[in-house]
């Protein structure tokens, strides 16, 4: 079993730190993928410090992983030694529910595998992209069009897909009015995604500070929530909402900023219940959704529509000794807007 | 300008009692409609009680009409004097906004008139079905088909649209798993309707009470919710759930009934607001809606798929001065299914 560096966390408390661990050898099905490079996900944190519920540590994360295919399994058809590869959210499904047959593994009836902290079939805990090289089925291993530049790619394996999923899910395109909660790793992803769709775009962010940004990125229109006579400005104006932050909201404010028929989607989780009023649902035949990131095609397709709109996220390059510090910047939302670990700097 | 017997609250406290109204002339567009019967609607009860707000009094409430044209205005053409017709919750609206113009008159932009209870251009108070006459917008009046009993159509003009409209939107069909929380004047309504559009259906009552009657009425299923057993077993297993019960409920509970992609429906407005997680939603790209009774095109495809497929509510017909009995009786679910009003004991 090949041994590789890794950056792990030991706790939920102490700062993630050097390590080495075991890949599994190369089954028929595997692809080894050596990493170029992983993004930082809001996840990561939430994750390794156990807000999302007590873990096994060590514990390496990262589920925004892209690189280059090293050796693949005796029956891998669909992938060949040299290719430009990512690997997002999930590494491994039943495939043979109903979900997993149309493609839609992330929604796996028995429950997909996470490509962190997921339970393995082999009973060991999965190991995620804060590492230099990881292996995975080829089912689940995705293909990175030449055009886009590997460095800024990752981030797109989970924040891309979280929002390209939904705006394709809820038809997002020419004619839709597409509001974006937040201004953050997912959000301008999706501000850029949903413009390249067609989309009429509003960015709805606490304050002004990245209004330039936004517009840069293809915002149409920018609102700060902190300002009352948004909500009055933009009541009923919206076909859909994507909530990317994952902090507690007033949604009854938001849903009364959706047009008849329109729908609010939940993909930041909060802790916090959601709590709305029914009247404003049922008056105008709205909805509240969530959406998880997105299967294994919808996720290909987000690579190719990027590639072919020339999208990337906006991304800071990292040494892998800066973890503890990104971490601290990501939770003070001091990043624009994606950290990216370089992976050569684990060896 | 017609003076007419009616049946008025006037005050949200006392008795309905006989009194008389004037009905506006027939306008070059109005349809003068002689009711037969009026559909008792809990809609009714909450509105001239005031649950909903105050209101003016005297109040006539109705908004389940049927009855004969007697004589119709100059420039209207899609009802002759002798049709069978009926009129629902909605009685007019801007017919030129997105919403009127798709047909969705329920969803106006510019706010609907109601049939009782709502504010006419003329500055008066929409007085409803409780009266011997009304006259109506041809717009919004309706074609009964000559098939369908008379005295027990009523209902269809406000639950009958209330259940199909979330029904043809959310596409249930051969192949869906529909269920129905409540088995009262809404319920009853959604599950001849579900059925005949082929879904396999289930009824979610508090007791097993109604069984007998949901399943000769066309459930495939009946479940008691509170058997905390029943959410265990149904766990993923609807892609729709109609919610007819206005009572406040453990929404997180009923979500985590629904398959992937599937959606919870309010149709009855609780007046607590709805609390669920954001996870379960998220999860499995779960989805919480509301839904208002429907346009006048969906309405008239509703009579006609009754006519077709032999629907009619279950009623019970009351004389008019039975009125204030039958609210008790509503208030106490002691129906199977629907008190209807036999306009002829007005006179």
């Amino acid at each position: 079993m090949p041994t590789v560096n890794a950056y792990a966390a030991t706790s939920a408390t102490e700062p993630l730190i050097p390590v080495t661990i075991e890949r599994r050898d190369v089954g028929p099905t595997d692809v080894l993928i050596e990493i170029a490079y992983a993004g930082i996900c809001h996840s990561d944190i939430h994750t390794v410090r156990g807000h999302w519920g007590p873990i096994t540590y060590p514990q390496v994360v990262g589920h925004e992983i892209v690189g280059v295919v090293r050796a693949v399994g005796s029956q891998v058809t669909r992938h060949r030694v040299g290719d430009r590869v990512g690997v997002g959210c999930e590494s491994g499904s039943c495939g043979t529910c109903e979900q997993c047959l149309k493609g839609e593994e992330v929604y796996c009836l028995k429950g997909n595998l996470q490509t962190y902290n997921g339970l393995d079939a082999d009973g060991t805990i999965t190991q995620g992209g804060y590492s230099q090289a990881i292996v995975v089925d080829e089912r689940f291993v995705l293909k990175v069009p030449d055009s886009l530049d590997l460095s800024k790619v990752a981030p797109l394996l989970c924040a891309g897909v979280t929002l390209y999923s939904p705006l394709k899910h809820w038809n997002a395109g020419p004619g839709t009015r597409v509001a974006i909660i937040g201004m953050g790793g997912l959000g301008h992803i999706g501000v850029k995604l949903a413009h390249a769709l067609g989309a009429e775009v509003t960015v709805l962010s606490r304050t002004l500070d990245k209004r330039e940004d936004g517009l840069k990125l293809g915002a149409d229109h920018y609102y700060a929530t902190e300002d009352p006579a948004t909500f009055e400005k933009l009541a009923g104006g919206f076909d859909l909402i994507l909530n990317t932050v994952s902090a507690g909201l007033d949604y009854s404010a938001y849903v009364d900023l959706l047009a008849v028929d329109g729908t609010l989607v939940i993909l930041g989780a909060p802790t916090e219940p959601v709590q709305v009023q029914a009247m404003p649902l049922i008056a105008w035949r709205r909805s509240i959704a969530g959406s998880a990131n997105g299967g294994i095609p919808v996720t290909q397709e987000m690579l190719d529509f990027c590639a072919e709109h020339d999208i990337l996220p906006e991304t800071e390059l990292i040494s892998a000794d800066y973890i503890n510090d990104a971490y601290e910047r990501v939770l003070a939302s001091d990043v624009r807007y994606r950290f990216v670990i370089d992976a050569a700097t684990l060896a």
